[in-house]
């Protein structure tokens, strides 16, 4: 049974071929093959073997602090010795000043080898993007080169009871001093890395609270750094007063936190919290979709060594039985999960090119929620499939497939549930500035459909079609209950088949140019066609709004 | 928080108008209504406890013997003292001779309530079965009493490490002994309740091995009885010798068992062994189906309650934030929930009845796989919901939907994994007796269209026409690799449809008229359409025999 194997090669063609990664001002491939070569030898050697550990150890509350494997530890402490979580900052910062798609590749390698590893550390990534657009100048240089260096780690205080998605709920409250600093208290619920042993109880929260006086609902939030200890060493009044146990990612600590007078600095001005957040929501975002990936790369990798190792019955004409991946019904499978895990690196990797570009803020309004919908739902579905290819074994914790989809079924859930990015997607992004995302979307679909063979290209252009038809039905519904879903997911579609078009037309580059024409095939023949099936639910007239409520009473 | 609460008025309402349970001669509507008001006292009262301390403490391994939490110990006591084991076994076996289906509804109470108790007690209904239709007067006279007393369990003893899907691969040896016994020797794993403290070691293993000399393959086989206590109350030697730790159904002991020369007679005659199991296969496969109501029930449950009790955003233009229930995108997957539950229980039932009255083998046939297949699949679909619309409380452990989905997963894998449901229905069930079970399918569909209102008629009839032509695509492929899932949800889908056709037309009979309507509508208008594009992907022309084995490899 393998852990995880850094799909070196794959990831270097998607780069290259799927994101056009060269686009970027200071690519250069020669570099991203160096950095990733020994990334993926850190990655598989010490990260890896963590994932088990954290399934079964988990953390656990000691005298209020949070304790995790002992193994996180030492690898952190490597990795971070190492200058991995400065990669793409610039280098005045501390940082390797590499292109921040590296990072995210390596996000996406240490997602696969342990998901859970990475949740610990990927808020510093987003805190940091967040202090370079929205800190003032001293807030820049005194947190980017601690969180650089991985002396800090870093988390996103958002959530509370009584405000999940509704962040207009907030009720934590900042209180100003005398001497310019904020006192805060409350409550936030689940906070990832809330508390933990890697940085030595060295965090920086980013915690949205209410200030005095402050309008009802969002305008009156206000964002805060809130540094776990304080200048003298002394600890910041934050306690930890709960640690959740989560179906999945054990070794990933989900913190209840409680502030209690902590001093905090504001970054900004009372009033734009929700407005200095986005910057790191969005960063989160696609860190999230990269999640995905990782994981749906790790269920096809597990799957496909499962099954060229397990003989049953037989596929052919031969006596005696023959191995599992020969078998029609788990080809269909292994065809899916290879579609999805390369399919959307691709489609997540270009839009994080763009983002780095910078030229189509419209487009990556639209990339964002899809990216995040279409790659978790991916990943569950490469997990679910991978379940399922080890027949009864795959229920066993043993093999560890299992485990992919118990870790990975909140990136389904957080920063967003795939729900709110629908009706992002179809409530507000659809109506931006006339459209102009939708024609950005139309005009990327139809820069790859030039490049694909065309088989392929007829196949995503019926299903452009069905999109295309598809936005006008939406902009045209008083209540899109039902139909959100449906066209975030024929968005996704489009989007993804996309991504395919590029990497089929680039076949020839690939390390298994067989494997990458036959998954393009699949895509063409076998998922692309529910795009009309798609765009039909969405001309669909029936509608929620009518309904009683006594239909949904308990 | 609720466990578990018996939906006893949409039970007797699918009994009555969804699986038309007056069909059967012993049928009394006022008797089932007594039996089961009486079962859900005590189900919901004594088993839906059990599940949360199951799910935290599971199963140990003792000094080589299994032991169950100690509160499944007592509540078995009571259960088996009551006679709930016996409900449906003829009162000359000790049964109280009430109509299959009622032991099926208490089956499908006790998988919503706490499915790990249902499973190891399940397998002795099958067991009684199988006696029943193969077993000799004196083995039918020994064990189905023992058997409907609850004084014993069973197993089914068919898995071994290098045979899964693929039974030809057994190699448990049964050697004929000197007085006309037999002793048995091998390995089997996965063996649900292969051990268990709840009737004190009283266990009937029933146990497929191969004879001296048989032929190779499944011709080889027969089946066995064998039993955990030998005459002088010694024990046989059979050992437990490894406990599973699974995904979920922590309180199910999934057991690696060693037979080392362990006594047992044989069921019928050598070579019959695979005929004699499938009596016991196809019970346990309805009951799977069973499982998955169960299990979709309560993810509807759990669903309904939170959703009625979380308050966030606005669903409409009041100030202050809504019960989600009142959220487009949450109506979306509770009616999803409410039609997977209720339509799959009819579809279920109706089989049910149709089994018991035995007037229709062959659409039987087609039903054991389609109902196994699609319900839990519907399950799976209805727990996943119930984690989404519990938004990130949904990942937490203690608010139980992520175990729904964690003990029902096994569902879609163990009694012939729903690929291997899927390859049965689209490659032996569709040839059998010239097409037999696609005429009486297609016969009740057009039966249940014909109480149906006229919109809904029009739907399944656009359902049914697409599924009529699949079927001959079907009959023309080759491979059937990539369509066999597609079959299955299609047939399953019409099937499904059926069920709802009658539920629609019955729906002031129910104890929530309007919902009825409400689901019905949103079944024909958001669900049967699927059918159209499953029929599209039938007529895919493309297939996997082609593809070079390059393609799949690790």
């Amino acid at each position: 049974m393998i852990d995880y194997r850094t799909p070196l090669s794959d990831l270097l063609f998607a780069l290259r071929h799927g994101a056009g990664a060269a686009r970027l001002p200071h690519w250069d491939d020669e570099t991203a093959e160096t950095v990733l070569t020994h990334a993926a030898a850190m990655v598989d050697g010490i990260i890896a073997p963590l994932d088990p550990v954290g399934d079964i150890e988990g953390t656990r509350l000691v005298d209020g602090r949070v304790v995790m494997p002992q193994p996180f530890v030492d690898a952190y402490r490597q990795f971070a010795g190492d200058g991995w979580q400065g990669l793409a900052v610039p280098e005045e910062d501390g940082g390797q000043g590499l292109p921040h798609i590296l990072a995210s590749a390596l996000s996406e390698m240490l997602s696969g080898a342990c998901i859970t590893y990475q949740m610990v550390l990927s808020l510093a990534h987003g805190a940091m993007r967040t202090l370079a657009a929205s800190g003032s100048e001293e807030q820049r240089k005194t947190w980017i080169p601690r969180l650089a260096a991985g002396e800090y780690l870093a988390t996103m205080c958002l959530t509370e009871p009584q405000a999940g998605s509704d962040l207009g709920l907030v009720r934590t409250m900042a209180t100003p001093q005398s001497d310019g600093s904020w006192s805060i208290s409350g409550g936030k619920i689940f906070i990832s890395g809330g508390d933990q042993n890697l940085t030595q109880g060295r965090i920086m929260h980013l915690v949205l609270a209410r200030t005095p006086d402050a309008p009802p609902g969002v305008r009156g939030l206000a964002l805060f750094l809130c540094p776990s200890l304080l200048p003298d060493g002394s600890r910041n009044p934050i306690q930890v007063v709960r640690l959740e146990e989560k179906m999945g990612m054990h070794a990933s600590p989900t913190c209840q936190v409680a502030f209690d007078g902590a001093r905090a600095e504001i970054i900004g001005a009372p009033g734009e919290g929700l407005a200095r957040m986005f910057t790191m929501m969005n960063a989160e975002r696609l860190d999230v979709a990269v999640q995905g990936v990782g994981l749906a790369e790790v269920a096809l990798q597990r799957s496909l060594a499962y099954a060229n190792e397990r003989k049953q019955g037989r596929a052919g004409k031969d006596t005696g039985p023959d191995i599992i991946a020969r078998h029609g019904d788990v080809r269909r499978m292994l065809l899916a999960q290879m579609a999805l895990a390369m399919g959307c690196r691709a489609m997540v990797m270009r839009t994080l090119v763009d983002l780095e570009l910078g030229d189509r803020p419209a487009l990556m309004e639209l990339m964002t929620p899809v990216c995040k919908a279409f790659a978790t739902e991916a990943a569950m579905e490469a997990a679910d499939h991978a379940i399922q290819v080890h027949g009864g074994y795959g229920f066993l914790r043993e093999y560890r497939v299992e485990q992919i989809l118990r870790d990975g079924r909140i990136t389904r859930i957080y920063e967003g549930t795939n729900g709110i990015q629908a009706a992002t997607l179809a409530g507000r992004v659809i109506r931006l500035d006339n459209g102009k995302a939708l024609s950005e979307f139309k005009a990327e679909v139809e820069a790859a459909m030039a490049v694909a063979s065309p088989a392929f290209a007829q196949g995503l252009g019926r299903a452009l079609a069905a999109w295309n038809e598809a936005g006008p039905l939406l902009l045209a519904r008083k209540d899109i209950g039902l139909t959100a879903t449906a066209y975030m997911r024929l968005t996704g579609l489009v989007a993804f088949g996309s991504a395919w078009a590029r990497l089929e037309a680039a076949a020839g580059h690939a390390a298994n140019p067989a494997r990458i024409r036959a998954v393009a095939a699949f895509v063409r023949d076998w998922m692309l066609p529910e795009a009309c099936h798609l765009a039909e639910m969405c001309r669909n007239p029936s509608e929620l709004g009518s309904l009683p409520d006594e239909v949904f009473i308990a």
